[in-house]
Protein backbone atom coordinates (compact mmCIF):
# COMPACT_ATOMS: atom_id res chain seq x y z
CA UNK A 1 0.00 0.00 0.00
CA UNK A 2 1.49 2.93 -0.88
CA UNK A 3 2.20 6.17 1.51
CA UNK A 4 -0.57 8.11 -0.53
CA UNK A 5 -4.03 7.31 -0.51
CA UNK A 6 -6.44 9.62 -2.53
CA UNK A 7 -9.49 11.33 0.00
CA UNK A 8 -7.42 8.98 3.13
CA UNK A 9 -8.89 11.47 5.71
CA UNK A 10 -12.68 11.64 4.73
CA UNK A 11 -12.44 8.08 3.92
CA UNK A 12 -11.42 7.30 7.37
CA UNK A 13 -13.97 10.08 8.78
CA UNK A 14 -16.64 8.49 7.04
CA UNK A 15 -15.85 4.89 8.09
CA UNK A 16 -15.54 5.95 11.71
CA UNK A 17 -19.22 7.94 11.71
CA UNK A 18 -20.61 4.75 10.30
CA UNK A 19 -19.05 2.47 12.57
CA UNK A 20 -19.85 4.56 15.48
CA UNK A 21 -23.24 4.78 14.22
CA UNK A 22 -24.13 1.23 14.19
CA UNK A 23 -22.38 0.08 16.98
CA UNK A 24 -21.21 3.00 19.76
CA UNK A 25 -18.05 4.69 19.92
CA UNK A 26 -16.77 2.70 22.83
CA UNK A 27 -17.53 -0.52 20.80
CA UNK A 28 -15.14 0.80 17.70
CA UNK A 29 -11.49 -0.05 17.42
CA UNK A 30 -8.93 2.57 15.64
CA UNK A 31 -8.16 -0.99 13.60
CA UNK A 32 -11.46 -1.65 12.63
CA UNK A 33 -11.94 2.46 11.10
CA UNK A 34 -8.89 1.69 8.89
CA UNK A 35 -10.07 -1.63 7.53
CA UNK A 36 -13.54 -0.37 6.75
CA UNK A 37 -11.87 2.39 4.84
CA UNK A 38 -9.79 -0.01 2.82
CA UNK A 39 -6.74 1.71 4.85
CA UNK A 40 -3.84 0.78 7.88
CA UNK A 41 -3.63 1.83 11.16
CA UNK A 42 -0.73 3.14 10.64
CA UNK A 43 -2.67 6.02 8.23
CA UNK A 44 -5.00 6.62 10.55
CA UNK A 45 -2.28 7.78 13.27
CA UNK A 46 -0.78 9.70 10.31
CA UNK A 47 -3.93 11.79 10.36
CA UNK A 48 -5.29 11.97 13.94
CA UNK A 49 -4.02 11.98 16.83
CA UNK A 50 -6.19 9.44 19.16
CA UNK A 51 -9.58 7.56 17.87
CA UNK A 52 -11.94 10.71 19.16
CA UNK A 53 -9.90 13.29 16.82
CA UNK A 54 -11.16 11.26 13.42
CA UNK A 55 -14.63 13.43 14.46
CA UNK A 56 -12.88 16.28 14.30
CA UNK A 57 -11.71 18.86 11.68
CA UNK A 58 -8.60 20.34 11.17
CA UNK A 59 -8.54 22.53 14.61
CA UNK A 60 -5.64 24.93 13.11
CA UNK A 61 -7.23 25.14 9.60
CA UNK A 62 -10.37 26.66 11.47
CA UNK A 63 -8.16 29.03 13.29
CA UNK A 64 -6.50 29.84 10.43
CA UNK A 65 -10.43 30.53 8.87
CA UNK A 66 -11.43 32.33 11.60
CA UNK A 67 -8.18 34.50 11.43
CA UNK A 68 -8.53 34.90 7.24
CA UNK A 69 -12.40 35.78 7.89
CA UNK A 70 -11.22 38.86 10.85
CA UNK A 71 -8.62 39.91 8.08
CA UNK A 72 -10.99 41.37 5.68
CA UNK A 73 -12.76 43.72 8.30
CA UNK A 74 -11.30 47.17 8.54
CA UNK A 75 -9.42 48.42 11.76
CA UNK A 76 -12.02 51.05 13.04
CA UNK A 77 -15.16 47.77 12.55
CA UNK A 78 -16.07 47.16 15.61
CA UNK A 79 -15.64 43.47 17.04
CA UNK A 80 -19.00 42.22 16.75
CA UNK A 81 -18.44 43.23 12.91
CA UNK A 82 -14.98 41.05 13.15
CA UNK A 83 -16.48 38.17 14.84
CA UNK A 84 -19.24 38.12 12.16
CA UNK A 85 -16.67 38.01 9.70
CA UNK A 86 -14.81 35.09 11.15
CA UNK A 87 -18.03 32.76 11.58
CA UNK A 88 -18.94 33.47 8.10
CA UNK A 89 -15.67 32.38 6.79
CA UNK A 90 -15.77 29.34 8.33
CA UNK A 91 -19.15 28.65 7.80
CA UNK A 92 -18.34 29.18 4.14
CA UNK A 93 -16.46 25.95 3.93
CA UNK A 94 -19.28 23.57 5.35
CA UNK A 95 -20.87 22.85 1.62
CA UNK A 96 -24.02 21.33 1.93
CA UNK A 97 -22.86 18.04 0.89
CA UNK A 98 -21.57 17.45 4.26
CA UNK A 99 -24.71 18.18 5.76
CA UNK A 100 -25.88 14.25 5.96
CA UNK A 101 -22.08 13.46 7.73
CA UNK A 102 -22.99 16.85 10.05
CA UNK A 103 -26.09 15.29 11.24
CA UNK A 104 -24.68 11.89 11.91
CA UNK A 105 -21.73 12.75 13.49
CA UNK A 106 -24.07 14.84 16.22
CA UNK A 107 -25.59 12.43 17.40
CA UNK A 108 -22.43 10.19 18.00
CA UNK A 109 -20.67 13.07 19.61
CA UNK A 110 -23.77 13.96 21.70
CA UNK A 111 -24.20 9.99 22.77
CA UNK A 112 -20.80 10.20 24.07
CA UNK A 113 -19.11 12.22 27.04
CA UNK A 114 -15.87 12.04 25.93
CA UNK A 115 -16.85 13.36 22.79
CA UNK A 116 -18.46 15.70 24.11
CA UNK A 117 -15.49 16.88 26.11
CA UNK A 118 -13.15 16.91 23.30
CA UNK A 119 -15.76 19.05 21.35
CA UNK A 120 -16.12 21.65 24.06
CA UNK A 121 -12.11 21.73 24.27
CA UNK A 122 -12.01 22.41 20.94
CA UNK A 123 -15.11 25.51 20.58
CA UNK A 124 -12.65 26.88 23.91
CA UNK A 125 -9.69 27.13 22.19
CA UNK A 126 -11.27 28.77 18.64
CA UNK A 127 -13.21 31.13 21.36
CA UNK A 128 -10.07 31.52 23.14
CA UNK A 129 -8.22 32.29 19.94
CA UNK A 130 -11.18 34.64 18.61
CA UNK A 131 -10.73 36.72 22.04
CA UNK A 132 -6.83 37.12 21.73
CA UNK A 133 -7.54 38.85 18.12
CA UNK A 134 -10.09 40.74 18.98
CA UNK A 135 -8.07 42.14 22.13
CA UNK A 136 -4.60 43.00 19.81
CA UNK A 137 -6.89 44.62 17.83
CA UNK A 138 -7.63 46.88 20.98
CA UNK A 139 -10.88 45.60 21.86
CA UNK A 140 -11.34 46.09 25.68
CA UNK A 141 -11.00 42.34 27.30
CA UNK A 142 -14.94 42.23 27.95
CA UNK A 143 -15.93 43.35 24.81
CA UNK A 144 -13.70 40.35 23.44
CA UNK A 145 -15.27 38.14 25.56
CA UNK A 146 -18.67 38.82 25.12
CA UNK A 147 -18.20 39.50 21.13
CA UNK A 148 -16.11 35.95 20.78
CA UNK A 149 -18.44 34.01 23.05
CA UNK A 150 -21.52 35.35 21.02
CA UNK A 151 -19.88 34.35 17.70
CA UNK A 152 -18.97 30.53 19.34
CA UNK A 153 -22.81 30.34 20.62
CA UNK A 154 -24.23 31.67 17.04
CA UNK A 155 -22.03 29.22 15.34
CA UNK A 156 -22.90 26.18 17.09
CA UNK A 157 -27.15 27.25 17.00
CA UNK A 158 -26.36 27.84 13.23
CA UNK A 159 -24.45 23.95 13.07
CA UNK A 160 -27.31 22.38 14.59
CA UNK A 161 -30.10 24.17 12.28
CA UNK A 162 -27.90 23.47 9.51
CA UNK A 163 -27.28 19.59 10.40
CA UNK A 164 -31.26 19.37 10.67
CA UNK A 165 -32.42 16.82 8.18
CA UNK A 166 -34.33 18.38 5.31
CA UNK A 167 -32.39 21.66 6.14
CA UNK A 168 -32.07 23.72 2.65
CA UNK A 169 -30.43 26.65 3.83
CA UNK A 170 -27.01 27.64 3.49
CA UNK A 171 -24.59 27.43 7.06
CA UNK A 172 -23.10 30.94 6.46
CA UNK A 173 -26.68 32.40 6.24
CA UNK A 174 -27.90 30.38 9.29
CA UNK A 175 -24.85 31.82 11.34
CA UNK A 176 -25.37 35.41 10.23
CA UNK A 177 -28.98 35.18 11.64
CA UNK A 178 -28.54 33.16 14.41
CA UNK A 179 -25.78 36.15 16.06
CA UNK A 180 -28.26 39.05 14.80
CA UNK A 181 -30.79 36.88 17.33
CA UNK A 182 -28.28 36.74 20.02
CA UNK A 183 -27.39 39.93 19.67
CA UNK A 184 -30.55 41.41 20.07
CA UNK A 185 -31.04 39.26 23.08
CA UNK A 186 -28.16 40.39 24.61
CA UNK A 187 -29.13 44.38 24.36
CA UNK A 188 -32.62 43.53 25.65
CA UNK A 189 -31.21 42.06 28.74
CA UNK A 190 -29.62 45.31 30.45
CA UNK A 191 -32.58 47.50 29.39
CA UNK A 192 -34.81 48.88 32.20
CA UNK A 193 -37.48 46.44 31.34
CA UNK A 194 -35.97 43.55 31.70
CA UNK A 195 -35.01 43.72 35.35
CA UNK A 196 -37.68 45.65 37.04
CA UNK A 197 -36.51 44.91 40.19
CA UNK A 198 -32.90 46.68 39.81
CA UNK B 1 -10.74 1.62 59.49
CA UNK B 2 -14.29 2.44 59.88
CA UNK B 3 -17.07 3.42 57.12
CA UNK B 4 -16.93 6.92 57.72
CA UNK B 5 -14.23 9.16 58.14
CA UNK B 6 -14.30 12.47 58.89
CA UNK B 7 -14.03 14.91 56.60
CA UNK B 8 -12.71 12.09 54.08
CA UNK B 9 -13.95 14.54 50.52
CA UNK B 10 -11.75 17.78 51.37
CA UNK B 11 -8.94 15.15 52.72
CA UNK B 12 -8.75 13.49 49.82
CA UNK B 13 -9.35 16.51 47.31
CA UNK B 14 -6.25 18.23 49.49
CA UNK B 15 -3.89 15.49 49.07
CA UNK B 16 -4.83 14.65 45.46
CA UNK B 17 -3.84 18.78 44.87
CA UNK B 18 -1.10 18.84 46.61
CA UNK B 19 0.04 15.12 44.75
CA UNK B 20 -0.83 16.89 41.26
CA UNK B 21 0.86 20.27 41.53
CA UNK B 22 4.08 18.29 43.01
CA UNK B 23 4.39 15.77 40.29
CA UNK B 24 1.71 16.64 37.32
CA UNK B 25 -1.69 14.92 36.95
CA UNK B 26 -0.59 11.66 34.77
CA UNK B 27 2.09 10.88 37.51
CA UNK B 28 -0.11 10.13 40.38
CA UNK B 29 -2.47 6.91 41.01
CA UNK B 30 -5.95 6.68 42.89
CA UNK B 31 -3.78 4.82 45.84
CA UNK B 32 -1.18 7.40 45.82
CA UNK B 33 -4.07 9.72 46.58
CA UNK B 34 -5.75 7.78 49.27
CA UNK B 35 -2.41 6.99 50.95
CA UNK B 36 -1.59 10.93 51.31
CA UNK B 37 -5.30 11.52 52.44
CA UNK B 38 -4.52 8.47 55.52
CA UNK B 39 -7.99 6.66 53.60
CA UNK B 40 -8.22 3.53 51.63
CA UNK B 41 -8.66 3.28 47.53
CA UNK B 42 -12.60 2.11 48.28
CA UNK B 43 -13.00 5.36 50.19
CA UNK B 44 -12.01 7.45 47.20
CA UNK B 45 -14.29 5.47 44.93
CA UNK B 46 -16.83 6.11 47.54
CA UNK B 47 -16.89 9.92 46.78
CA UNK B 48 -15.35 9.94 42.91
CA UNK B 49 -16.15 7.93 39.88
CA UNK B 50 -12.46 8.60 38.80
CA UNK B 51 -9.23 10.29 39.49
CA UNK B 52 -10.30 13.41 36.81
CA UNK B 53 -13.86 14.08 39.38
CA UNK B 54 -11.82 15.04 42.59
CA UNK B 55 -10.98 18.20 41.64
CA UNK B 56 -14.85 19.20 40.93
CA UNK B 57 -17.01 20.18 43.37
CA UNK B 58 -20.36 18.54 43.59
CA UNK B 59 -22.07 19.02 40.60
CA UNK B 60 -25.68 17.97 41.28
CA UNK B 61 -24.82 20.43 44.74
CA UNK B 62 -24.29 23.27 41.69
CA UNK B 63 -27.45 22.39 39.79
CA UNK B 64 -29.67 22.71 43.26
CA UNK B 65 -28.21 25.98 44.31
CA UNK B 66 -28.50 27.45 40.65
CA UNK B 67 -32.03 26.38 41.15
CA UNK B 68 -32.35 27.72 44.30
CA UNK B 69 -31.49 31.12 43.53
CA UNK B 70 -33.29 31.59 40.72
CA UNK B 71 -36.55 30.74 43.13
CA UNK B 72 -35.36 33.80 45.07
CA UNK B 73 -36.56 35.91 41.98
CA UNK B 74 -40.00 37.22 41.35
CA UNK B 75 -41.27 35.30 38.24
CA UNK B 76 -41.94 39.26 36.74
CA UNK B 77 -38.42 39.91 36.49
CA UNK B 78 -35.76 39.56 33.75
CA UNK B 79 -33.48 36.59 32.65
CA UNK B 80 -30.72 38.39 33.65
CA UNK B 81 -31.35 39.42 37.47
CA UNK B 82 -32.56 35.47 37.19
CA UNK B 83 -29.15 34.48 36.33
CA UNK B 84 -27.21 36.72 38.66
CA UNK B 85 -29.42 35.29 41.36
CA UNK B 86 -28.00 31.53 40.27
CA UNK B 87 -24.34 32.46 40.13
CA UNK B 88 -24.56 34.57 43.92
CA UNK B 89 -25.94 31.80 45.28
CA UNK B 90 -23.11 29.63 44.26
CA UNK B 91 -20.89 32.05 45.17
CA UNK B 92 -21.92 32.18 48.35
CA UNK B 93 -20.86 28.90 48.97
CA UNK B 94 -16.93 29.51 48.11
CA UNK B 95 -15.52 31.26 51.37
CA UNK B 96 -12.39 32.98 51.35
CA UNK B 97 -10.59 30.06 53.45
CA UNK B 98 -10.76 27.93 50.37
CA UNK B 99 -8.87 30.59 47.82
CA UNK B 100 -5.40 29.16 48.49
CA UNK B 101 -6.70 25.79 47.20
CA UNK B 102 -8.49 27.31 44.67
CA UNK B 103 -5.79 29.02 42.83
CA UNK B 104 -3.72 25.67 42.98
CA UNK B 105 -6.25 24.05 41.41
CA UNK B 106 -6.76 26.24 38.50
CA UNK B 107 -3.20 25.88 37.76
CA UNK B 108 -3.27 21.79 37.78
CA UNK B 109 -6.47 22.08 35.49
CA UNK B 110 -5.38 24.37 33.35
CA UNK B 111 -2.07 21.87 32.81
CA UNK B 112 -3.88 19.34 31.69
CA UNK B 113 -6.15 18.66 28.44
CA UNK B 114 -8.16 16.15 30.20
CA UNK B 115 -8.93 18.12 33.40
CA UNK B 116 -10.04 21.03 31.34
CA UNK B 117 -11.81 18.99 29.04
CA UNK B 118 -13.67 17.77 32.20
CA UNK B 119 -13.91 20.98 33.75
CA UNK B 120 -15.55 22.68 30.35
CA UNK B 121 -18.02 19.13 30.11
CA UNK B 122 -18.98 20.12 33.90
CA UNK B 123 -19.55 23.86 32.43
CA UNK B 124 -21.54 23.24 29.81
CA UNK B 125 -24.05 21.14 31.71
CA UNK B 126 -24.38 24.19 34.01
CA UNK B 127 -24.96 25.94 31.96
CA UNK B 128 -27.53 24.11 30.25
CA UNK B 129 -29.26 23.61 33.18
CA UNK B 130 -29.87 27.27 33.75
CA UNK B 131 -30.98 27.86 29.86
CA UNK B 132 -33.40 25.17 30.55
CA UNK B 133 -34.63 27.13 33.32
CA UNK B 134 -34.86 30.30 32.26
CA UNK B 135 -36.76 28.59 29.58
CA UNK B 136 -39.29 27.13 32.01
CA UNK B 137 -39.44 30.54 33.15
CA UNK B 138 -41.14 31.64 29.70
CA UNK B 139 -37.91 33.22 28.17
CA UNK B 140 -37.40 33.09 24.60
CA UNK B 141 -34.70 30.32 23.54
CA UNK B 142 -32.05 33.50 22.24
CA UNK B 143 -32.63 35.60 25.47
CA UNK B 144 -32.55 32.07 28.06
CA UNK B 145 -28.60 31.36 25.82
CA UNK B 146 -27.58 34.46 25.65
CA UNK B 147 -28.58 35.26 29.77
CA UNK B 148 -27.26 31.65 30.96
CA UNK B 149 -23.97 32.05 29.33
CA UNK B 150 -23.13 35.63 30.13
CA UNK B 151 -23.91 34.44 33.63
CA UNK B 152 -21.41 31.13 33.36
CA UNK B 153 -18.69 34.04 31.44
CA UNK B 154 -18.97 36.37 34.52
CA UNK B 155 -18.58 33.36 36.88
CA UNK B 156 -15.47 31.95 35.26
CA UNK B 157 -14.00 35.21 34.97
CA UNK B 158 -14.72 36.05 38.77
CA UNK B 159 -13.77 32.60 39.64
CA UNK B 160 -10.13 33.41 38.33
CA UNK B 161 -10.16 36.82 39.91
CA UNK B 162 -11.12 35.59 43.52
CA UNK B 163 -8.68 32.83 43.12
CA UNK B 164 -5.66 34.88 42.21
CA UNK B 165 -3.25 34.98 45.12
CA UNK B 166 -4.06 38.42 47.09
CA UNK B 167 -7.40 38.95 46.34
CA UNK B 168 -9.39 39.67 49.54
CA UNK B 169 -12.58 40.35 47.54
CA UNK B 170 -15.77 37.96 47.91
CA UNK B 171 -16.64 35.65 45.50
CA UNK B 172 -20.50 37.16 45.03
CA UNK B 173 -18.99 40.72 44.85
CA UNK B 174 -16.92 39.77 42.38
CA UNK B 175 -19.76 37.62 40.41
CA UNK B 176 -21.88 40.60 40.07
CA UNK B 177 -19.12 43.15 38.96
CA UNK B 178 -18.09 40.50 36.67
CA UNK B 179 -21.71 40.09 34.97
CA UNK B 180 -22.07 43.93 34.86
CA UNK B 181 -19.03 44.45 32.76
CA UNK B 182 -19.96 41.82 30.44
CA UNK B 183 -23.55 42.86 30.09
CA UNK B 184 -22.51 46.60 29.62
CA UNK B 185 -20.26 44.87 26.68
CA UNK B 186 -22.83 43.20 25.38
CA UNK B 187 -25.14 46.19 25.30
CA UNK B 188 -22.12 47.90 23.26
CA UNK B 189 -22.04 45.40 20.65
CA UNK B 190 -25.34 46.01 19.24
CA UNK B 191 -24.82 50.07 18.98
CA UNK B 192 -23.97 51.86 15.85
CA UNK B 193 -21.34 53.20 16.90
CA UNK B 194 -19.79 49.52 17.50
CA UNK B 195 -20.60 48.40 13.61
CA UNK B 196 -20.19 51.55 11.49
CA UNK B 197 -19.73 49.48 8.64
CA UNK B 198 -23.11 48.05 8.50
Amino acid sequence: MGRWEPNALERLQLAALELFTERGFDQVTVNEIAERAGLTKRTFFRYFGDKREVLFGDQEGFVGLFAEGMATVPPEAGALEVAAAAIERVAAVFPIERQPFADARRAVVAANAELLERELLKRAKLTSAMVDALRERGEPEPVAKVAADLAALAFSTAYERWAEPGNREEFADLAREALAELVAAAAGLSSPAAAPGR
